[in-house]
């Protein structure tokens, strides 16, 4: 079974916003044994649509996903384009036209014309479905559409057309895919295990050196199909197979702890995140930021339900805000320099403090471009990690590229010092 | 002049990471007049590729841009895939592979199998060029190529191969558009420019029907490109014109500014982030945080320099940490609940105080998915600014969506208000 994706958006194919869609469809369809052949992008014109339509088509894909182009506005096609390539009439669905205009009379019930003007003609427009369709129901305002494949001397894929908002798109992916005509191409795909293994701390060479040497070594490794991917400092490596070659991976898997098992931190899927509330285990967190600005509070807040294990943070971008938020003593700021281990140990103690917490940690660092010295280079980072009546930890850390990227590392890089520290303690006892 | 992009990488495909090319490239084509029609993302398979190369030549664009595939290893065949679409044969470029040779010499000088071996196989496969093409001299090891276009019955499009890390390929930009075969495509392209509206508070439908009423109005309008994109909250409007049609571009402008002025809040293309600092001038700004976890200062603190004018930031998660860093009475939270216009007027006024700042805003609201009432559903958000002598403004807003949409429309509500509350300080005098 194989799939193209089409990404529809004048903005995303003009480089103005990044697209979203084209890698989470994709990761999705992996996951249920579909492979992706080809992701392609147009604007809002029609013409360019069908054309990567019919070369998917030709291409043979079984099932075609598409994303964008369901607004109520005239400009936005997708639906009729698709249903004219598919060579389907466009049918007016009453029921799903009144489920719209419910949405819009509950999220803005001031709206003047939601019976009459331009908001009715939006909602009717989005409410027709190409005949033999079945349209998915909306989380915002905007209908999905599963067409069923056609078989026969002139084969059409299956096609699923999805909203463009990612937020929408993902809340309707698990309707989309049971839908009858997506659930026969679903159920028709290989039955393939994908297992996660995440590492930090190891480059990719070396991973695919040790990979080169567990294939003379493993017997049948050429059977495991595996991807690699450095995604926000840590390396994760995907494997796919069939459940005849698990004992194959089980070997791999043997083999790379052998090698790796100090920077492995996850075979089982888990992500740093999960990890660092399992090993709160109920205790509270807090943090003090000053290079990254908030990003750590923002990642820890990021999950439903963290207010049950974050208290909050300090963004002491400033140097008052160091001593005047978290009592960093200003001689210590003023002797020691702001990005200091002794500075990172004052800032994760005075969040403990402050914030009635039982872990904290703290960030301070130079994220560039300007502000780096000889001693202390662009991309030079303190941390400190404090547990409750327990030595405070620091460390000095150094991260490759642009203000962005070390925002980035340097995020990542607390979460895994807090559950390194949180792991030896236990270890400690 | 038309443009087709072509990103190669089983990463990108499989949605493991993002692709930065096809966007960064599309929009250095469209700056030098060169529309592009189509993106496309394949594998390492050099079947998918060179069936992506037919279609963009099918679809007769002028220009396809490559990104991806150039490296030493075996598995990266996107020179000798184009070279065998284009009918040339590849040929060795001595000089180019002494270059190569030279820059790994200085980069990684212990290299030993620098004249033989594995790295020296890979630097003769990366000199070798398709035939009449023109290398594009590296900046990391990978060559790019440039292939002039080939007129005729069976016409072929000029082909520019360049590699896929986004730094290499960016440096290399401007020694590939300026190569004899890419240069003539850019000459014969348009000279257009771009102009950028950002409405906020403005619905996708009202500018729709809006633009209906203008082309009805305006003459000339048809000439005019637009493209519109909601972003974060905001409502994006990019325009496209010939010089001839500048006046049409005034006359349009126009139009919207009477009709949603009070919307419009950038047509020179600054962002809200540019008006903050421009708005804040020289002032302080500080943040009190609950609901955002952390992403108001993260975006406050995401420019270079930016210490220059936020202090820092309170994350006050918990009720705890809301009464100890910022002096909210634990008995307002009692009584008007956390989520209230009374606590989010301490949280910016406690905010301005502890980070000596002169403006502070605040976000305290419910992200959900849990938490919520039906006094309060999830979506509300109050917000409070405290202006350092000024009575603190606040508002209650409700946003739509999940958790991570609610987050994000709040990151950007927070700064319209600021500047917004600036501004209107600042014409009461």
């Amino acid at each position: 079974m194989r799939a193209g994706i089409v990404v529809t958006g004048t903005e995303v194919l003009t480089g103005r916003i990044a697209d979203q869609n084209g890698p989470w469809v994709s990761e999705q369809l992996l996951a249920a044994g579909v492979d992706v052949a080809h992701i392609t992008i147009c604007g809002d014109r029609p013409a360019d649509l069908t054309a990567q339509l019919r070369f998917l088509a030709d291409q043979q894909v079984d099932l075609i996903v598409t994303s964008g182009g369901l607004g109520p506005t005239a400009d936005d096609l997708t639906v009729a384009t698709v249903a004219e390539f598919c060579g389907r009439d466009l049918q007016l669905d009453p029921a799903l036209e009144e489920h719209i205009a419910g949405i819009i009379r509950r999220w803005r019930p001031d709206t003047v014309d939601l019976d009459d003007g331009p908001t009715r003609i939006g909602i009717h427009k989005q409410a027709r479905v190409p005949a033999g369709a079945v349209a998915i129901p909306p989380t915002g305002t905007a209908p999905g559409v599963a067409i069923p494949a056609v078989p026969g001397t002139q084969p059409l894929p299956a096609i699923l057309v999805l909203p463009g908002p990612p937020g929408e798109l993902q809340a309707m992916w698990p309707a989309a895919i049971a839908s009858p005509a997506i659930a026969d191409v679903v159920s028709r795909a290989d039955d393939l295990t994908q297992e996660t293994i995440r590492a930090y701390g190891l480059h990719e060479a070396e991973l695919a050196e040790t990979l080169r040497r567990a294939e003379e070594t493993i017997p049948g490794f050429a059977a495991l199909e595996i991807t690699t991917c450095l995604r926000r400092g840590e390396l994760d490596m995907v494997t796919r197979f069939a459940a005849a070659d698990t004992a194959t991976y089980g070997q791999l898997l043997d083999f790379l702890t052998e090698h790796h098992g100090r920077q492995i931190f996850s075979t089982d899927g888990s992500t740093i995140e999960d990890q660092l509330i399992a090993t709160l285990d109920g205790r509270l967190i807090a943090t003090a930021e000053s290079c990254t600005g908030g990003l750590v509070a923002a990642r820890l807040t990021d999950r439903p339900g963290s207010s049950a294990y974050v208290t909050g943070g300090v963004v002491s971008y400033s140097n008052d805000a160091k001593s005047d938020l978290i009592d960093v003593p200003a001689e210590l700021i003023a002797s020691r320099g702001a990005v200091s281990e002794e500075v990172a140990a004052a800032m994760a103690e005075g969040a403990l403090r402050h914030l009635k917490s039982d872990v904290a940690v703290s960030t301070t660092g130079i994220a560039g471009p300007d502000g780096g010295t000889e001693a202390k280079p662009v991309g030079t980072v303190c941390f400190g990690v404090a547990i409750k009546g327990r030595p405070t930890h620091t460390i000095t850390r150094r991260f490759p590229g642009d203000r962005e990227r070390v925002r980035s590392l340097t995020t990542t890089a607390a979460l895994h010092l807090v559950v390194a520290q949180l792991k030896r303690d236990r270890a400690a006892g």
